[in-house]
């Protein structure tokens, strides 16, 4: 019973080695990232389409769930830009944005991800992430940096703007352009323009002045406070939100309140899908930098843990005011890079972002939403690499063709059309890969006891034995194609009347196979034609006794190939050398 | 172009050696699987729910145009008891049995799945339908069997009942079971009796009257129409019609109508899923008949033109006044065993069923509904065969739980539930086995070049030196997999340099493969630990080229094991001997 709360409560393995040094370590850690986030909840909430306030409790309950039960030492759990754009999507086709129903449907989100993710973690599902092929989730994290930055570029030059494709966005942009609100174009292209510098400029600007590596790069993080601090004052001291610049407004000064989502069958039925996606995308992005920073340090990740962390957070999101959250790249680096040494770190973030909420919203009332806009397409554009096209082309076409889809159909049809597409042609793909094995038909490399692909090597072979070596285990994916194989093979060619499955390679026979191995041996008896098997491996041999198959096997079943050839051989017959057409 | 030609209308080839003897075979084939045809087709019908004309002309047009497209010489195409049901199972949902509009939603139906089959057929996707695993089909063909016969009860017993799923079918026939009408059960009765002893004692006692194996066959499988004939004059001459034996009534005296299937959005839309559980489980049980008897004759089959030639036959039947049809089992046997040879002993069973169409429905008015629910149940209890659930249970549980799941939810919650059910399951196994491929840990067998897994062989290992051979391609589902396996084995223990991964089994590696080799170099380098090669293919070699691993790899590539351990060993380090756990 010890171990298994063990297992599902990590806090218990790291908080029993809980000392003064770490603590000093883990506390400088969450001062940095808490002065980082406080600008990008609040951007990410206005991406999410909801009010700032949401932001920040969709980082303090999920950052300390995840810290008890996460086994990530370092990751940072909190709203971030793509699940973000996934939720704006989704909830946009339930309610209008500001309503009471949308932000409701948020939590609904939120709970129901986090149902999702908590089940999959529990039924250790976590391998069902692997089916979403890495060029598919480059490609997707690209178009969607795309659609993010075009959909904040509205909050920059103070206009309307409304869809959730890039057609749809760039031609309601250049509809609305003739209400472009001047003072707000000023302060988000300077706040852009500011913040892009920092990112590019900044850093090797410090570093030549003699500031160290460290410092350099937190001062560098800390520049969207300074566009915070600067556009607000602006704000405030011109008067400018008489002009137009669209401010934060008023936030309430609360800790998070506690929240019901709605949990109604018709709005989880319209949910499900969405929330579906979210998890996975979330899981993936979070499972990736937990694993990255997990080796740094020669720790271990559980995947299967990582989701019953991630589910508690996102419940945790759902009955405090927050929305869908994960496990966020930039936000993790900081907090590893600061030194973090335990998910402690977080907890005390948490704390730092619930005083925040309660003493520092009143601060942030004149803060133009360009500049958090800003703060969004700075971020976001990092993570554009359209570099994933030519590297998958130039390697593989399949993988290409995957890759283009997921970008095309993000950016065409939306986020949620993408990602589906991306899961159903990276598993179409691969069933199709696995449902038709690499079979060579192999032959005797003269003058030893070696068997050889006929395609790549010049090898021995007997006009009425033909041996097929399969590259892979047999169960029912490809064992109809194996039929066919043998099938087309011996049909057409009447000299044959022994054939050999050559079995080193076969790690497993399911069922399926079994029958299909059934249907072989009696198709290629109904041509007089005998099936033997050789080199069958020992847990294959154990399986195919509990079947019938070995009780009226046409053939044998030989040890190795060798004796397979040299018992079928007709005695003198001709031998063929193999005309190789591939070569090594 | 004559050779496309050639390949998409098998007919051209077969066509042209088409001489005297062939034609003579191939009518008397034809003669007797009319004879077998009609009563089936009546009953077919009344299983789908439609009037008994549209099982004829279901058996008319799509025969015809199979034997124009299909590559089997010897499948009967036509309806089939499980597609029937499925019918019947689909349409209830949209409209009331006996209404136009179930009869127009029939035509939709098999309008759409003869799209769906001729579009997979010329995508050629036919390996689509080996997702089915075997088990799964065997299960769900068992407890179809089961509903069938049981849907069938209230025809025998001329009560009403409805439902369909097991609990709905036997409550309601418990609740109108005071409604019995003795003389229905009594004709039903005598008929199931009658048909029961015909395919089970009428061909023992014929072959010991000395009729020879051939004819004996031939009167069992005439054994429906004698029962058609004795009831149907029963029914007559004793005016039991006036008794409440339902008859089969007034039927249309003409060859199929043209008719023209609903093609509105709404309703192709509803009958979507059905459509694509009809055309996959029918391409399944068409295309294991053709092979099968394809293999008799040293003949081939061609899966995606089988596909085109079904998918026609389900167009012409929906333009024909008929519904969803297949290749059916037992007609298809009885067609090669009378000695068919060609397509063309189709077109003259069409032929003959036309000629019954137009001439003999007269002589079927008071053909009694029992007598063909009789025909129904005899023939689909052959199909009932519960011993997959032990044969699964003792070769694998995974398999034995798919067949369960199938055959219980098929049971309980119908065809539709079912079938998905089974193909959800089968899909959902084959992605868990291949996201975690057989990886194992290999050390040399002493005084030998040969590596094998520690855990079967006694084998020397280094401290230091971590060899994993990985048994499958590696691929994006199993690459994560391969990812937390080393990182596992080497965060936990912090003696190992070098990692070598033994490649010897790898047919291909694809992108997202590629990126896990690079993270997994990343993080055993963030460990001090250096990664490695050995026994890399020619063909993967290549590819590794395209991509940029090779040119930062931390290790080396080595051509083999050997090499590997030779150059990295510890000089004069001590080796360990491996204590195998399992042995082959």
């Amino acid at each position: 019973m010890p171990s298994l709360l063990t297992r599902y409560v990590p806090l218990l393995t790291w908080g029993r080695e809980y000392d003064r040094l770490t603590l000093t370590n883990d506390l400088i850690a969450a001062v940095i990232v808490t002065i980082m986030l406080i600008p990008q909840s609040l951007a990410y909430a206005l991406l999410a389409g909801l009010p700032p306030e949401a932001g920040l409790y969709a980082s303090i309950v999920p950052i300390l769930l995840y810290a008890v039960f996460g086994t990530s030492r370092a990751l940072a759990v909190g709203p971030v830009a793509v699940v973000s754009l996934m939720t704006a999507a989704s909830l946009s086709e339930i309610a209008a944005q500001g309503s009471m129903g949308y932000a409701v449907a948020a939590l609904s989100l939120a709970a129901l991800s986090g149902a999702i993710l908590l089940a999959m973690g529990l039924l250790r599902l976590g391998f069902l992430a692997n089916f979403l092929s890495h060029p598919v989730i480059a490609g997707f994290i690209t178009a969607s940096g795309v659609l993010i930055a075009t959909s904040q570029i509205k909050h920059l030059l103070g206009i309307h703007a409304e869809g959730h494709t890039l057609p749809e966005l760039l031609l309601s942009l250049l509809e609305h352009l003739p209400q472009l609100n001047w003072p707000t174009a000023l302060i988000g292209g300077g706040a852009t323009a500011f913040l892009f510098w920092v990112r590019r400029g900044l850093n090797p600007a410090l570093r030549r002045l003699g500031v160290g590596t460290r410092q350099a790069g937190f001062l560098t993080k800390a520049g969207p406070v300074a566009a915070v601090v600067v556009t607000t004052l602006a704000v405030w001291g011109l008067g400018l939100a008489q002009s137009g610049v669209k401010i934060v407004g008023a936030v309430p000064q609360a800790l998070p309140p506690l929240t019901l989502p709605d949990l109604s069958q018709d709005l989880l039925a319209q949910l499900l899908l969405p929330a579906v996606l979210i998890s996975v995308i979330g899981f993936v992005e979070s499972i990736s930098v937990a694993q990255t920073l997990a080796a740094k340090r020669r720790q271990r990740i559980d995947p299967d843990q990582e989701l019953i962390g991630l589910g508690t957070a996102n419940l945790g999101a759902a009955f405090t005011g927050g929305f869908p959250v994960t496990g966020g790249f930039s936000r993790s680096v900081v907090n590893f890079d600061a030194g973090a040494e335990t998910p402690a770190a977080g907890a005390f973030t948490a704390i730092g972002l619930a005083i925040a909420a309660v003493a520092l919203t009143p601060l942030i009332y004149f803060l133009p939403k360009a500049t958090l806009a800003a703060t969004i397409i700075t971020a976001v554009l990092g993570l554009v690499d359209f570099s994933i096209l030519r590297k998958s082309w130039d390697y593989s076409k399949a993988d290409f063709a995957a890759v283009l889809a997921t970008i095309a159909l993000t950016l065409l049809m939306g986020v949620e059309a993408g990602v589906s597409a991306g899961v159903v042609l990276s598993i179409g793909l691969h069933l199709y890969k696995s449902s038709r094995p690499h079979i060579a038909e192999v032959g005797r490399v003269p003058g030893t006891e070696h068997f050889r692909n006929i395609l790549r090597h010049e090898v021995e072979t007997y006009p009425s034995l033909l041996t097929l070596r399969v590259d892979e285990s047999l169960f029912f994916a490809n064992a109809r194609f194996l039929e066919d194989c043998i099938h087309r093979r011996v049909a057409d060619d009447p000299q044959i009347d022994h054939v050999v499955l050559h079995c080193a390679a076969i790690n497993d026979i399911d069922l399926s196979a079994l029958d299909s191995l059934e249907e072989i041996m009696h198709r290629l008896s109904e041509m007089g034609v005998t099936l033997h098997l050789s080199e069958v491996k020992g847990p294959v041999m154990d399986r195919l006794r509990r079947g019938a198959l070995l009780d009226h096997l046409t053939g044998k079943v030989f040890l190795s190939q060798h004796d397979a050839v040299e018992a079928l051989r007709p005695a003198g017959g001709e031998t063929r050398l193999s005309a190789p057409s591939l070569r090594d």
